[in-house]
């Protein structure tokens, strides 16, 4: 983060990142049918926000804020429904404290008197959820606190020898890349969210990272843990592998801050890669596009990207304009040249009908390996602005924002068809007008894929927030009924309940459900979340 | 399994392949102060077996058996002390019936009677656990049955497109692969036991497999589980990834039958491998082989096979006599030639000092693919051969056991040498004599390895028994107080019960303990494995 710029309150990232009243209306002016000028983001001071009900312990006084600003930037995390209630003003699940603890004993603190005081504690990372996952709803708790992780930022300990460290998890992507700079290592894991989000959030929401295929998701990278719960401190031994029972890491990963707070964790590392290669190949039909990025995970090439982009994707990314599939390979060492396994993706993507664009360099040994192609290029830049623009959107008033799933090969022609069709149907019903509906597969796997929508369409001042949240419930209706997962890596929150109760075996439901009362006997952690 | 013959009551796999009375001798002579004869394995009808103390219900009743050589067949597992006890026809833990479930529905109705009638019920794959994983020491229920779910041993389903099969929890390997084999496709999971053990049972119980890097345990190969708890049907989704939520799967596997029965699954499958290669490198000290090792593993390559075998561990299974470190290396794939990404591996070992030695086929291009070097075969064989021999130790009263663990590059060499040095002092104690203390690193991972020790060592008639758990005492201590994990992939059961109730984190171990009673509340599953 630089100095000279602040988080904005109501949408995503940097304030000095956010798009000008110019940009907004260019945005705008490409969907026909909406207001001429942007909404104009309430400042904090405009805000109504509820009085504070409770009062921080004495003993937490000086970690606890109930500026109004901080008490806004911790309301919503940063999904569209978020933004635009943020915009409207509507402050409804505002915090009544935020809590910054500076080390372990302070979130013990808080937890103890939490629960003594019926008070809801929803962990809070940086805040770039986009599934409700930091949004209070849970019932009538006697007040309700964000426990803000910021200050445990720290890099504690590396061993280089296991290429592992000992990491705070409140601290952010871009602080934790330079923490890691001098030792040579690397976590790669890159979100979009990257800038805004924490290791612990990473943790608490089974995050998706750099890696689209092989170790795709956060949990992979994990040695061992340490949770702080309402009845408890526990940490899991470091473990490069182990089969003693069921993996204790493996129920707080994606626990969603229901069971514990992840105050910290040892994470398995990379070595700064100084081979890398990519390059993009182009299909005609979704047919061939998905049996070459198949044809690629079952020849189990594991290329550090391979991210597939439909017609639309590829034309809103600039990727390409000329209605065509665009996949993007990528390969990357930090031993070994990456030429030959490049090639071995390239060729097999050839095989199923994919041409390589002129000025794709894929060849080995011809350009220096810093040298890529303008498609990964072009897509990659494109990636980080998406959610800036997608707030222009929402201050125009358009409907803009993503969901996400997983399911297996033999399914996804289908899968990718019904979306687009009743998403599609579910958008010009209630919209009155068709909207885009585009998709990429960013984590592949031999047994399936994860195909990653976006929906764009004009929406009606005053309603998007009703309009999205149907649009929303017929995506989640045709997800569920084929039976691709809720989330593949966005996590539940509270926006995906209805989908994830249907998904998630009963019997299983009940356990975590019992490990829950366990662990936060009186029920303070996140509620609404996962579990009721 | 052959027409002719038939599974040991009492020891390791066929009675056929059981090592012969003379063999017996020329193991035995092998070690100083050993006993001339061999014990002479009892006869199922010398056992005094405990009267059934329970009857079946008439609607299970053509299900269950209560003949002596079924129930003295479930008694144990093929652990060491289950083979010395068996041996001494001490076979106190018998169950009372043996139910051969035909269906998912037999399971359901076994339960149901067995909550109602406080029976134990102790899920039986192919009783190859050498954990005590098998066997009832829970305490004084009514009675004990052992669930053998040999009949659950069909291929259901085969999803060519994803690669993945739908499989009976109750077949076992050779089956499992004669039944993948038409369709070109194979799991890929050699345990040990591979001819005797079920996929149910590799499922509950996290079994190491195949490859040694990379996706080392059966846990990764998982799509979705079906398990029948006492309180109802699981079934979760086909997935190739998500994130909603803690993973429903990660809790039953490893679950070692305690919290359900594991019925079938959607497993990740191969295509069969066409293109193979291997290569020995071999070391003349730790450092240098644990360094290699860790070289190939850090350059983020994924050898198929990386196992290195300690001078003793090389000597015993025939791969080296001249006193040094092997390496043996192995590549494989279905889709393209491996000779560059065994070249990789071959090279970053020779940097650290090894050597390879004449007559091992590693360069590319020169050996036909299905040629492989002499120290890979000879100890591939000897793999396979080990447990029979274990069986003709123990019959000789020797001493005669593995134990494995897994722990940070850190701590390998201290790890290592101080299991060596206090184990064999506990030998020296306990037997009166040094003992052979080998080890081998079966699999391992960019932050780790995991290392699998055998001892051999001359016992006492009569007192096998204490004297090993003596020496597993001793070891459980040295990598408990190194914090390296109680077992990589043999399981829990009741023998590694003490270590681990020190490495589960205590607050994991109250959600395990809330989450089975919420399962089977009646606590009739797997009594004293891993929850009390």
């Amino acid at each position: 983060m630089n100095d000279t710029s602040e988080r904005s309150w109501w949408g995503w990232g940097l304030t000095d990142a956010a798009l000008s009243d110019d940009e907004c209306r260019r945005y705008g002016a490409l969907l026909p049918g909406l207001p001429t000028d942007p909404i104009t983001p309430p400042t904090v001071a405009d805000l109504r926000l509820r009085a504070p009900r409770i009062q921080a312990p004495p003993a937490l006084a000086d970690r606890c804020s109930i500026d109004p600003r901080d008490r806004a930037g911790h309301t919503y995390g940063k999904a569209y429904r978020d933004v635009v209630r943020a915009l409207a003003g509507r402050m409804d699940p505002v915090p009544d404290l935020v809590v910054f603890p500076r080390g372990e004993d302070d979130i013990v603190a808080t937890l103890d008197w939490a629960s003594d005081a019926d008070v809801a504690v929803v962990p809070y990372g940086a805040g770039s959820s986009v599934v409700g996952g930091t949004e209070y709803d849970g019932g009538d708790h006697a007040g309700v606190v964000s426990l803000d992780l910021s200050h445990l930022d720290r890099l504690h300990e590396v061993d280089r020898q296991s290429r592992a460290a000992r990491i705070g998890a409140g601290i952010c992507g871009p602080a934790l890349e330079d923490a890691l700079r001098p030792h040579g290592l690397t976590l790669r894991h890159f979100p979009q969210s990257f800038e805004f989000s924490t290791l612990g959030g990473w943790l608490a929401t089974r995050s998706g990272g750099h890696y689209a295929t092989g170790r795709t998701h956060i949990d992979d990278f994990v040695e061992s843990m340490r949770v702080v719960t309402p009845t408890g401190v526990d940490e899991s031994w470091r473990l490069p592998g182990s089969g003693a029972g069921p993996s204790p890491d493996r129920l707080m990963l994606g626990s969603e801050g229901t069971l514990g707070v992840i105050t910290e964790a040892w994470m398995r590392l990379q070595d700064r890669p100084t081979f890398k290669r990519s390059s993009s190949v182009v299909f005609t039909d979704a047919e061939h596009a998905f049996r070459a990025v198949r044809g690629i995970l079952q020849a189990n090439l594991t290329p550090a990207n391979c991210r597939l982009l439909d017609p639309g994707e590829a034309q809103l990314s600039g990727a390409s304009r000329r209605g065509e599939w665009v996949l993007v390979l990528g390969e990357e060492s930090a031993h070994h040249p990456v030429d030959d396994a490049l090639a071995l993706s390239v060729e097999i993507a050839r095989d199923h009908g994919g041409t390589v664009p002129a000025g794709t360099h894929e060849e080995p040994g011809s350009p220096p390996p810093e040298v890529r192609d303008g498609a990964a290029d072009t897509w990659r830049s494109s990636f980080i602005r998406m959610p800036y623009v997608r707030d222009a959107l929402a201050r125009m008033s358009a409907i803009s924002e993503t969901f996400e799933t997983a399911t297996t090969w033999d399914r996804i022609v289908t899968l990718y068809d019904d979306v687009r069709a009743e998403v599609g149907r579910a958008v010009s019903e209630i919209t009155g007008a068709p909207g885009l509906i585009n998709c990429r597969l960013t984590h592949s796997y031999p047994d399936g894929t994860a195909p990653y929508f976006t929906v764009v369409a004009a929406g009606q001042r005053g309603a998007e927030l009703g309009m999205w949240d149907e649009i929303k419930a017929a995506a989640m209706e045709v997800l569920t009924r084929h039976r691709a997962t809720v989330t593949h890596h966005h996590a539940v929150g509270r926006d995906h309940r209805p989908g994830y109760d249907r998904q998630r075996p009963e019997r299983f439901a009940a356990a975590l459900r019992a490990a829950k009362h366990e662990l936060d006997p009186a029920g303070i952690l996140n509620p609404g979340v996962l579990i009721d």
